[in-house]
């Protein structure tokens, strides 16, 4: 039998100990050599079992030059982080009752942005020779990621073609695509 | 001054009427001769100013023949739907962290569809010729709605074509057409 | 061993299943030959394992000609009913504290009404050869339901008669009555 | 303009004194010349400003011999009851979903007896002669109460008769005889 | 397998009975022979196992004569005291963001205090002859307690002394008795 | 009038930019010129309008050689600490119904340590020459701070002095050093 408590097992309090709260590695820059120029190190309560039910999680960033991480939606978290180094393009998208408005800025080390509760958004690293690397918390011990170009373009099994040719007013054959290139 | 307490004026209680729970107007088709071929007819705080902290609303969806209500999420809720005539294919995907997995279904009257808090969906009339309507009820007196192809590529400004680009695997040309069809 | 979460099983998110997400035969109108001349249908969590935590139901209420559900609370859920067919007596009843003021209405098709959270409602067909339907949600995966009727003069064992006389203000005849009809 | 935060003003921090916390008179016994035989001494938050956002509060509860404290629920709290003096005989309702089973004891001083969120419940003091008295914690700055008398039986306006005659299985002369006796 | 759940079991609601909502012996004096000159006597979900995920728990504090419950906080309650028999001197402390401002009041029978949410608090008796009796309820089935004395200076293994030293501004000798007094 | 919610204004949300979800600064090094060699620089709801409701805040955290961020607790807020550069000895101690015990850890860059909500914790750069920074993200608009030395020992005013000399098991000499050093 297997048993899920907010999707993880919950330990007896009185056999916790300090290595329950503990992370290591997140000074170590990610592997960004992929399509994207992304890398996010996680901790998580997959990784930190003291985290279960304290609705908190750290991420660290880092991006190729001209790296992004594409347009996304944490689907139970608010996301807030800082630029450790280099620059970053940031943004987000408000809901359709707000018009789409995007809410954009070019953040330079030190500077804050916060990716408010559920809404789409991305960060970019502009500079075509430096990286960048930035620091995120998510108020959730495991707050989910919906990367859009994979959700939409890239699910398993896809998503009928006829749905998305209609939802992005396009072609069919760039519909046929966008799956191909995100599947 | 304009104050906003969960983006809505709280009444008196004293003072609250019967009409302040009451809404009409769910028996009307709504007009679907728009692109999508979609009508959402919503009564949530903004119509019904009891639903305030009451963490509930509805809404009427017509499909057209053909229509859909495209993929998107609800920053603030879960969904569930009640097809209450045609038929309707609709799905969600699940997180990036469950492999993106499409969760599809084919609906016929009287079925019930539940849309997990914050995950993208859709819902697709497939048939040519008979319309659909359905009822869903979301868990929050003002859900939101964030339309991925709005929030994507029809923001307000727009969002830089080289995150785009770059985060559907797609060259300029294409990425140039998605933004200019759903501008 | 028998382990309750929030009174369900959670199951492992991997084996999750597009089924998990769905119900049927909300298109049939339930039984009503019964006393009441009422039918609930109820797709919560006990029907829809993919509901468990996302606080959400949904219920198909049928009414005979003069059908009534009768006044009741749900302990755990604010309700939003949609009249679908036929004419409703709806009302709840505010606290005591604001006066167990009656806020009532008669709904025809397509209105809409709120029964704020754990509150004392009602409704009636009071149409004598039409029967009504109507479609609720509920702000819970399993809001509960205590009609009073049964709560109060149907209890198992029955609540000490000196309480209910006195409560009621009624002669003990009329008290042994009550618990004899709806026992 | 007249504006309510969870139903009540919050204070600006900065100004808040001692006496924003505190309350007297819970050591008072409560008049209980009344039909029922039972006063209750509240100390929420329109006593207290500070349990503003606190979710607590407190009530004194004096029984006269016989007296009760009649079949009621709370929307919004779970209460916990401690006896002081005499007996009670206490009991809660559970919910249809269970039966409608009665969970009742009889208490002695020292005793204490939770009644769970939103049940239906009551006390009573089966005593000739002695009085009894309790405190009470709610899990809420101000729970709210139905009693069900007066909310079935006594609204203002009343409930349409018809609706009480089906619900409680009743001829009309009986259900007069309560609207009369609880108006 | 050991399997929390809030940190308590769950029991299956079908075998609930009326003693799983009850305890006893909140009537007798607690033992108030310590150095402190003070006893809780708690009643929560540890001894009602019905409390569980209800929100609340129930205390009796007895106080000898010149007695206290040292200064401590509550992690996951606020907490409202009755006083019963004596005289209390109680107060809670504010955050360093309202300037660690005490809030304090001399507490006669019948008078209530409210300690909000995680803020540092204490009861002292001042009468250096009469014992006190309080009631208090925690909004939490499981408040929690940190003992500052204990927390600071008491804990196993014990915090490096330095720590102690620069925090409190003091010279070794006073730490390491300090720790001594308090191991 | 002043009105508060959740102890801050709400904005009109069609009027909200981008510089509402903005801060800079914490690239900065924070003054640690005092005698506990430690600075907090707070990008909370205070400094980010954004972050009202969203559950979340970021601080960074400079240590001078032997510098500490003493013994402490939030009362509304998990803590996750990533340390950026030098050493840090942090602990935080479990609640006296789990025997006051320390869990503590000895950090290097790239470590992560959480301290679960509401308990006692500290941090301590052990090296005498070399300066410590670390960032902090809390599950809190505006966490709060109960610096344990200043709410104890630092009040205004003070607690009275018989009551810190019995929690604290000392001599009255002690004590009113104690207040004199932390006033």
């Amino acid at each position: 039998m297997v048993l899920f408590v907010n999707g993880k097992f919950c330990k007896n309090p009185k056999l916790a100990k300090a290595d329950d709260f503990f992370a290591s590695g997140l000074n170590i820059p990610g592997n960004t050599n992929n399509r994207l120029g992304i890398s996010a190190i996680v901790a998580d309560v997959n990784k930190i079992p003291g985290l279960n039910t304290q609705g908190l999680s750290l991420v660290r960033l880092d991006y190729a030059p001209l790296g992004e991480n594409p347009p996304h939606t944490h689907p139970r978290a608010t996301e807030i982080l800082a630029l450790a180094e280099g620059t970053l393009y940031v943004g987000f998208v408000s809901s359709d009752e707000d018009g789409n408005r995007l809410f954009a800025k070019l953040l330079k080390p030190g500077n804050v942005y916060v990716f408010p509760f559920g809404l789409l958004h991305f960060q970019f690293n502009p500079n075509r020779t430096a990286p960048a690397v930035a620091f995120s918390a998510l108020s959730s011990q495991s707050g989910g990621t919906i990367t859009i170009a994979k959700s939409v373009f890239g699910s398993k099994p896809a998503i009928n073609p006829d749905v998305l040719t209609k939802a992005f007013h396009l072609d069919r054959k760039t519909v046929e695509l966008l799956l191909l290139k995100n599947a």
